[in-house]
Protein backbone atom coordinates (compact mmCIF):
# COMPACT_ATOMS: atom_id res chain seq x y z
CA UNK A 1 0.00 0.00 0.00
CA UNK A 2 1.44 3.62 -0.93
CA UNK A 3 1.42 6.55 0.82
CA UNK A 4 -1.97 8.33 2.44
CA UNK A 5 -1.73 11.25 4.70
CA UNK A 6 -5.61 12.06 6.22
CA UNK A 7 -6.05 15.70 7.20
CA UNK A 8 -9.15 17.02 8.71
CA UNK A 9 -10.14 20.69 9.26
CA UNK A 10 -12.89 21.54 11.70
CA UNK A 11 -14.53 24.32 13.25
CA UNK A 12 -17.23 27.09 13.36
CA UNK A 13 -19.07 27.43 10.26
CA UNK A 14 -17.75 30.77 8.90
CA UNK A 15 -13.86 30.12 9.55
CA UNK A 16 -13.02 29.31 6.43
CA UNK A 17 -12.34 25.53 6.19
CA UNK A 18 -13.66 24.81 3.33
CA UNK A 19 -11.53 27.65 0.99
CA UNK A 20 -8.81 26.29 3.34
CA UNK A 21 -8.86 22.68 2.16
CA UNK A 22 -9.17 23.85 -1.17
CA UNK A 23 -6.11 25.83 -1.12
CA UNK A 24 -4.46 22.70 0.31
CA UNK A 25 -5.92 20.31 -2.21
CA UNK A 26 -4.56 22.27 -5.28
CA UNK A 27 -1.71 22.77 -3.87
CA UNK A 28 -0.99 19.22 -3.21
CA UNK A 29 -2.89 18.06 -6.49
CA UNK A 30 -2.04 20.29 -9.00
CA UNK A 31 1.18 21.99 -7.80
CA UNK A 32 3.05 18.94 -6.01
CA UNK A 33 1.39 15.99 -8.88
CA UNK A 34 -0.30 14.17 -5.96
CA UNK A 35 -3.77 12.50 -5.71
CA UNK A 36 -5.59 14.40 -3.69
CA UNK A 37 -9.52 13.91 -2.65
CA UNK A 38 -10.93 16.85 -0.90
CA UNK A 39 -14.08 16.47 0.72
CA UNK A 40 -16.98 18.44 2.95
CA UNK A 41 -19.88 17.22 4.49
CA UNK A 42 -23.01 19.06 5.86
CA UNK A 43 -25.80 17.62 7.56
CA UNK A 44 -28.68 19.25 8.91
CA UNK A 45 -26.84 20.16 12.06
CA UNK A 46 -24.72 22.65 9.71
CA UNK A 47 -27.01 25.56 10.19
CA UNK A 48 -24.58 27.46 12.07
CA UNK A 49 -23.09 24.73 13.60
CA UNK A 50 -19.68 23.12 13.14
CA UNK A 51 -17.86 22.75 10.29
CA UNK A 52 -15.19 20.55 8.80
CA UNK A 53 -13.73 19.81 5.56
CA UNK A 54 -10.86 16.79 5.05
CA UNK A 55 -7.98 16.63 2.19
CA UNK A 56 -6.54 13.25 1.62
CA UNK A 57 -2.95 12.64 -0.13
CA UNK A 58 -1.72 10.05 -1.84
CA UNK A 59 0.63 8.56 -4.10
CA UNK A 60 -1.68 6.49 -5.77
CA UNK A 61 -5.44 6.82 -6.95
CA UNK A 62 -8.09 7.66 -3.90
CA UNK A 63 -10.30 4.83 -3.94
CA UNK A 64 -12.47 5.33 -0.77
CA UNK A 65 -11.96 9.52 0.12
CA UNK A 66 -13.63 9.48 3.19
CA UNK A 67 -10.64 10.02 6.37
CA UNK A 68 -11.01 7.18 9.03
CA UNK A 69 -7.51 7.38 10.83
CA UNK A 70 -6.60 11.05 10.61
CA UNK A 71 -2.48 11.57 10.09
CA UNK A 72 -3.65 15.75 11.06
CA UNK A 73 -6.41 16.97 12.89
CA UNK A 74 -6.88 21.03 12.84
CA UNK A 75 -9.47 21.85 15.42
CA UNK A 76 -10.43 25.42 15.24
CA UNK A 77 -12.95 25.66 18.16
CA UNK A 78 -13.50 23.15 21.25
CA UNK A 79 -15.99 21.27 20.10
CA UNK A 80 -14.68 19.74 17.56
CA UNK A 81 -11.50 19.04 18.82
CA UNK A 82 -13.75 16.80 21.37
CA UNK A 83 -15.30 15.59 19.22
CA UNK A 84 -12.12 14.45 16.68
CA UNK A 85 -9.95 14.11 18.33
CA UNK A 86 -11.18 10.11 19.10
CA UNK A 87 -10.36 9.90 14.96
CA UNK A 88 -6.55 10.87 14.92
CA UNK A 89 -4.05 7.97 14.76
CA UNK A 90 -1.72 7.36 16.98
CA UNK A 91 1.60 9.65 16.68
CA UNK A 92 -0.90 12.09 14.51
CA UNK A 93 -0.62 15.56 14.99
CA UNK A 94 -2.93 17.81 16.93
CA UNK A 95 -3.22 21.41 15.98
CA UNK A 96 -5.55 24.14 17.83
CA UNK A 97 -6.65 27.56 17.47
CA UNK A 98 -5.66 28.14 21.17
CA UNK A 99 -8.41 31.69 20.95
CA UNK A 100 -10.95 29.11 21.40
CA UNK A 101 -9.69 25.38 22.65
CA UNK A 102 -8.56 25.83 25.64
CA UNK A 103 -8.99 22.00 27.03
CA UNK A 104 -6.51 20.16 24.90
CA UNK A 105 -6.68 16.65 24.96
CA UNK A 106 -3.13 16.13 24.54
CA UNK A 107 0.55 17.59 26.11
CA UNK A 108 1.87 16.92 22.63
CA UNK A 109 -0.49 19.31 20.46
CA UNK A 110 0.44 22.56 18.42
CA UNK A 111 -1.65 25.16 19.99
CA UNK A 112 -1.11 28.08 18.56
CA UNK A 113 -3.50 31.20 18.75
CA UNK A 114 -4.33 31.60 14.59
CA UNK A 115 -7.53 33.89 15.40
CA UNK A 116 -5.73 35.47 17.67
CA UNK A 117 -2.71 36.47 15.45
CA UNK A 118 -5.33 37.15 12.53
CA UNK A 119 -7.04 39.87 14.82
CA UNK A 120 -3.45 41.44 16.36
CA UNK A 121 -0.88 40.94 14.09
CA UNK A 122 -3.57 41.42 10.55
CA UNK A 123 -6.06 43.75 11.63
CA UNK A 124 -8.29 40.92 10.15
CA UNK A 125 -10.04 37.92 12.29
CA UNK A 126 -11.46 35.96 9.09
CA UNK A 127 -7.58 35.51 8.02
CA UNK A 128 -7.15 32.94 11.29
CA UNK A 129 -8.07 30.23 8.52
CA UNK A 130 -4.75 31.41 6.11
CA UNK A 131 -2.69 31.51 9.71
CA UNK A 132 -3.64 28.03 10.32
CA UNK A 133 -2.84 26.90 6.83
CA UNK A 134 0.89 28.61 7.27
CA UNK A 135 1.23 27.25 10.31
CA UNK A 136 0.17 23.53 9.08
CA UNK A 137 2.11 23.81 6.14
CA UNK A 138 5.27 24.36 8.31
CA UNK A 139 4.03 21.34 10.65
CA UNK A 140 4.36 18.48 8.23
CA UNK A 141 6.29 17.96 4.85
CA UNK A 142 2.93 17.15 3.26
CA UNK A 143 2.94 19.78 0.91
CA UNK A 144 5.49 22.48 -0.31
CA UNK A 145 5.34 25.81 0.90
CA UNK A 146 5.98 26.94 -2.52
CA UNK A 147 2.84 25.38 -3.88
CA UNK A 148 0.45 26.44 -0.97
CA UNK A 149 1.89 30.28 -2.17
CA UNK A 150 1.12 29.48 -5.91
CA UNK A 151 -2.45 28.03 -4.79
CA UNK A 152 -3.53 30.47 -2.51
CA UNK A 153 -2.76 33.22 -4.56
CA UNK A 154 -5.02 31.65 -7.42
CA UNK A 155 -7.73 30.90 -4.68
CA UNK A 156 -8.33 34.38 -2.74
CA UNK A 157 -10.00 37.02 -4.18
CA UNK A 158 -8.10 40.12 -6.28
CA UNK A 159 -6.80 43.00 -3.93
CA UNK A 160 -6.46 40.18 -0.76
CA UNK A 161 -3.30 38.39 -2.03
CA UNK A 162 -1.29 40.42 -0.16
CA UNK A 163 -2.80 40.27 3.05
CA UNK A 164 -3.36 36.72 2.54
CA UNK A 165 0.31 35.83 1.56
CA UNK A 166 0.52 38.34 5.07
CA UNK A 167 -1.34 35.59 6.82
CA UNK A 168 0.40 32.69 5.82
CA UNK A 169 3.77 33.76 7.02
CA UNK A 170 2.29 35.12 10.44
CA UNK A 171 1.49 31.14 10.35
CA UNK A 172 4.76 30.05 9.63
CA UNK A 173 6.03 31.86 11.87
CA UNK A 174 3.92 30.81 14.74
CA UNK A 175 4.55 27.24 13.72
CA UNK A 176 8.25 27.81 13.88
CA UNK A 177 8.05 28.95 17.04
CA UNK A 178 5.57 26.30 18.85
CA UNK A 179 7.93 24.18 17.19
CA UNK A 180 11.02 25.22 19.48
CA UNK A 181 8.70 25.44 22.23
CA UNK A 182 7.36 21.68 21.60
CA UNK A 183 11.27 20.75 21.52
CA UNK A 184 12.84 22.30 24.90
CA UNK A 185 9.46 20.31 26.19
CA UNK A 186 10.47 17.08 25.09
CA UNK A 187 14.47 17.55 25.55
CA UNK A 188 13.86 19.71 29.17
CA UNK A 189 12.55 15.87 30.89
CA UNK A 190 15.92 14.41 29.71
CA UNK A 191 17.55 17.47 31.10
CA UNK A 192 16.03 16.83 34.37
CA UNK A 193 16.81 13.07 34.87
CA UNK A 194 20.79 14.27 33.96
CA UNK A 195 20.87 16.65 36.01
CA UNK A 196 19.19 14.82 38.54
CA UNK A 197 21.87 11.21 37.59
CA UNK A 198 24.48 14.09 38.19
CA UNK A 199 23.61 15.28 41.81
CA UNK A 200 23.91 11.75 43.26
CA UNK B 1 -32.72 3.14 0.56
CA UNK B 2 -33.51 6.96 1.04
CA UNK B 3 -33.58 9.43 -1.91
CA UNK B 4 -30.16 9.91 -2.77
CA UNK B 5 -29.06 12.27 -5.70
CA UNK B 6 -25.56 12.45 -7.76
CA UNK B 7 -23.99 15.38 -9.43
CA UNK B 8 -20.70 15.80 -11.76
CA UNK B 9 -19.79 19.11 -12.86
CA UNK B 10 -16.88 18.73 -15.15
CA UNK B 11 -15.06 21.06 -17.75
CA UNK B 12 -11.42 22.51 -17.99
CA UNK B 13 -9.44 23.23 -14.97
CA UNK B 14 -10.14 27.77 -14.30
CA UNK B 15 -13.73 27.07 -15.47
CA UNK B 16 -14.88 27.71 -11.64
CA UNK B 17 -16.43 23.83 -11.06
CA UNK B 18 -15.33 23.89 -7.40
CA UNK B 19 -16.74 26.90 -6.30
CA UNK B 20 -20.11 25.75 -8.16
CA UNK B 21 -19.96 22.43 -6.63
CA UNK B 22 -19.74 24.52 -2.76
CA UNK B 23 -22.11 26.67 -3.72
CA UNK B 24 -24.72 24.02 -4.50
CA UNK B 25 -23.58 21.65 -1.70
CA UNK B 26 -24.00 24.70 0.98
CA UNK B 27 -27.38 25.44 -0.63
CA UNK B 28 -28.93 21.68 -0.18
CA UNK B 29 -26.53 21.01 3.26
CA UNK B 30 -26.98 24.28 5.26
CA UNK B 31 -29.82 26.00 3.84
CA UNK B 32 -32.33 23.14 2.31
CA UNK B 33 -31.17 21.02 5.25
CA UNK B 34 -30.57 17.82 2.84
CA UNK B 35 -26.98 15.59 3.85
CA UNK B 36 -24.47 16.53 1.41
CA UNK B 37 -21.12 15.72 0.56
CA UNK B 38 -19.17 17.37 -1.53
CA UNK B 39 -15.52 15.93 -3.88
CA UNK B 40 -13.37 17.20 -5.52
CA UNK B 41 -10.11 14.84 -6.56
CA UNK B 42 -7.23 16.04 -8.45
CA UNK B 43 -4.72 13.43 -10.22
CA UNK B 44 -1.35 14.24 -11.68
CA UNK B 45 -3.08 15.43 -14.86
CA UNK B 46 -4.70 18.23 -13.25
CA UNK B 47 -2.63 20.70 -14.40
CA UNK B 48 -3.87 22.37 -17.38
CA UNK B 49 -6.36 20.00 -17.78
CA UNK B 50 -9.66 18.65 -16.48
CA UNK B 51 -11.67 19.53 -13.67
CA UNK B 52 -14.69 17.77 -11.93
CA UNK B 53 -16.35 18.16 -8.83
CA UNK B 54 -19.33 15.87 -7.00
CA UNK B 55 -22.69 16.65 -5.35
CA UNK B 56 -23.96 13.92 -3.44
CA UNK B 57 -27.55 15.31 -2.14
CA UNK B 58 -29.34 12.66 0.12
CA UNK B 59 -31.98 12.59 3.15
CA UNK B 60 -30.13 10.18 5.38
CA UNK B 61 -26.37 10.11 6.32
CA UNK B 62 -24.37 9.72 3.21
CA UNK B 63 -21.16 6.59 3.35
CA UNK B 64 -20.40 6.51 0.25
CA UNK B 65 -19.18 9.89 -1.24
CA UNK B 66 -18.05 8.99 -4.37
CA UNK B 67 -20.39 9.39 -7.39
CA UNK B 68 -21.14 6.17 -8.89
CA UNK B 69 -24.31 6.42 -11.10
CA UNK B 70 -24.48 10.18 -11.97
CA UNK B 71 -28.31 11.82 -12.03
CA UNK B 72 -26.94 14.75 -13.71
CA UNK B 73 -24.00 15.92 -15.76
CA UNK B 74 -23.03 18.97 -16.27
CA UNK B 75 -20.22 18.93 -18.86
CA UNK B 76 -18.39 22.43 -19.48
CA UNK B 77 -16.17 20.78 -22.45
CA UNK B 78 -15.89 17.90 -25.20
CA UNK B 79 -13.42 16.16 -23.20
CA UNK B 80 -15.59 15.76 -20.00
CA UNK B 81 -18.60 14.95 -22.08
CA UNK B 82 -17.18 12.12 -23.76
CA UNK B 83 -16.08 10.63 -20.71
CA UNK B 84 -18.31 10.83 -18.43
CA UNK B 85 -21.71 10.35 -20.18
CA UNK B 86 -21.28 6.77 -19.47
CA UNK B 87 -21.21 7.35 -16.12
CA UNK B 88 -24.99 9.04 -16.48
CA UNK B 89 -27.68 6.92 -15.54
CA UNK B 90 -30.39 5.75 -17.77
CA UNK B 91 -32.78 8.86 -17.85
CA UNK B 92 -30.06 11.21 -16.14
CA UNK B 93 -29.92 14.29 -17.15
CA UNK B 94 -26.85 15.78 -19.63
CA UNK B 95 -26.59 19.58 -19.65
CA UNK B 96 -23.82 20.69 -21.78
CA UNK B 97 -22.09 24.04 -22.34
CA UNK B 98 -22.63 24.22 -26.05
CA UNK B 99 -19.75 26.92 -26.60
CA UNK B 100 -17.51 24.26 -26.43
CA UNK B 101 -19.52 20.93 -26.43
CA UNK B 102 -19.96 20.09 -30.14
CA UNK B 103 -20.68 16.58 -30.24
CA UNK B 104 -23.80 15.78 -27.84
CA UNK B 105 -24.09 11.64 -27.45
CA UNK B 106 -27.60 12.05 -26.62
CA UNK B 107 -31.00 14.46 -28.18
CA UNK B 108 -32.01 14.65 -24.97
CA UNK B 109 -28.98 16.88 -23.48
CA UNK B 110 -30.12 20.24 -22.72
CA UNK B 111 -27.35 22.16 -24.66
CA UNK B 112 -27.02 25.98 -23.85
CA UNK B 113 -24.27 28.45 -24.67
CA UNK B 114 -23.04 29.23 -20.84
CA UNK B 115 -19.97 30.75 -21.84
CA UNK B 116 -21.47 32.45 -24.61
CA UNK B 117 -23.58 33.90 -22.68
CA UNK B 118 -21.81 34.95 -19.67
CA UNK B 119 -19.67 36.95 -22.75
CA UNK B 120 -22.60 38.55 -24.27
CA UNK B 121 -25.06 39.20 -21.95
CA UNK B 122 -22.58 39.69 -19.01
CA UNK B 123 -19.34 40.97 -19.71
CA UNK B 124 -17.90 38.12 -17.87
CA UNK B 125 -16.79 34.45 -19.44
CA UNK B 126 -15.60 33.91 -15.84
CA UNK B 127 -19.49 34.08 -15.03
CA UNK B 128 -20.05 31.03 -16.75
CA UNK B 129 -19.79 28.75 -14.34
CA UNK B 130 -23.17 30.86 -12.29
CA UNK B 131 -24.93 31.06 -15.44
CA UNK B 132 -24.73 27.21 -15.49
CA UNK B 133 -25.50 27.13 -11.95
CA UNK B 134 -28.74 28.61 -12.69
CA UNK B 135 -29.25 26.76 -15.67
CA UNK B 136 -29.05 23.62 -13.02
CA UNK B 137 -31.30 24.95 -10.58
CA UNK B 138 -33.73 25.31 -12.68
CA UNK B 139 -33.32 22.05 -14.91
CA UNK B 140 -33.57 20.12 -11.88
CA UNK B 141 -35.95 20.17 -8.47
CA UNK B 142 -33.23 18.73 -6.19
CA UNK B 143 -32.16 22.18 -4.87
CA UNK B 144 -34.62 25.41 -4.34
CA UNK B 145 -33.83 28.75 -5.85
CA UNK B 146 -34.05 30.94 -2.91
CA UNK B 147 -31.28 28.84 -1.15
CA UNK B 148 -28.88 28.51 -4.34
CA UNK B 149 -29.51 32.59 -3.81
CA UNK B 150 -28.50 32.21 -0.32
CA UNK B 151 -25.43 30.30 -0.47
CA UNK B 152 -24.29 32.25 -3.54
CA UNK B 153 -23.94 35.51 -2.09
CA UNK B 154 -22.27 33.93 0.71
CA UNK B 155 -19.81 32.07 -0.95
CA UNK B 156 -18.90 35.36 -3.95
CA UNK B 157 -16.48 37.88 -3.22
CA UNK B 158 -18.00 41.14 -2.33
CA UNK B 159 -18.45 43.85 -5.05
CA UNK B 160 -18.99 40.78 -7.41
CA UNK B 161 -22.85 40.05 -6.18
CA UNK B 162 -24.75 41.53 -8.62
CA UNK B 163 -22.64 40.39 -11.27
CA UNK B 164 -23.30 36.73 -9.92
CA UNK B 165 -26.74 37.65 -9.34
CA UNK B 166 -27.47 38.35 -12.91
CA UNK B 167 -25.61 35.78 -13.76
CA UNK B 168 -27.68 33.21 -12.06
CA UNK B 169 -30.92 34.44 -13.80
CA UNK B 170 -29.35 34.36 -17.10
CA UNK B 171 -29.02 30.75 -16.67
CA UNK B 172 -32.51 30.52 -15.34
CA UNK B 173 -34.00 32.32 -18.01
CA UNK B 174 -31.66 30.27 -20.99
CA UNK B 175 -32.71 27.25 -19.31
CA UNK B 176 -36.68 27.84 -19.60
CA UNK B 177 -36.06 28.02 -23.29
CA UNK B 178 -33.86 25.37 -23.68
CA UNK B 179 -37.10 23.04 -21.41
CA UNK B 180 -39.75 24.61 -23.80
CA UNK B 181 -37.37 24.04 -26.93
CA UNK B 182 -37.29 20.22 -25.55
CA UNK B 183 -40.72 20.18 -24.95
CA UNK B 184 -41.74 20.70 -28.09
CA UNK B 185 -39.41 18.63 -29.87
CA UNK B 186 -40.65 15.65 -28.10
CA UNK B 187 -44.31 16.83 -28.75
CA UNK B 188 -43.58 17.83 -32.35
CA UNK B 189 -43.18 13.48 -33.45
CA UNK B 190 -46.49 12.68 -32.24
CA UNK B 191 -48.29 16.10 -33.95
CA UNK B 192 -46.69 15.18 -37.42
CA UNK B 193 -47.89 11.42 -36.53
CA UNK B 194 -51.48 13.45 -36.18
CA UNK B 195 -51.11 15.19 -38.99
CA UNK B 196 -50.15 12.23 -40.98
CA UNK B 197 -53.29 10.53 -39.84
CA UNK B 198 -55.59 12.96 -40.76
CA UNK B 199 -54.08 13.42 -44.25
CA UNK B 200 -55.28 9.38 -44.93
Amino acid sequence: MGFRYEIRLSGYGGQGLVLMSIILAEAAGIYDGKFVCQTQSYGPQAWGGSSKAEVIISDEDIDYPKAMNLDLLLAMNQKSCDEYFRDLKQGGTLIVDSTFVQQVPTPRAFSIPFTRIAREELNRELAANIVALGALTQLTAVVSQKSIEAALLTRVPKGTQKLNMDALKAGIKAAKKAKKARMKMEIAPEISEEELRDAY
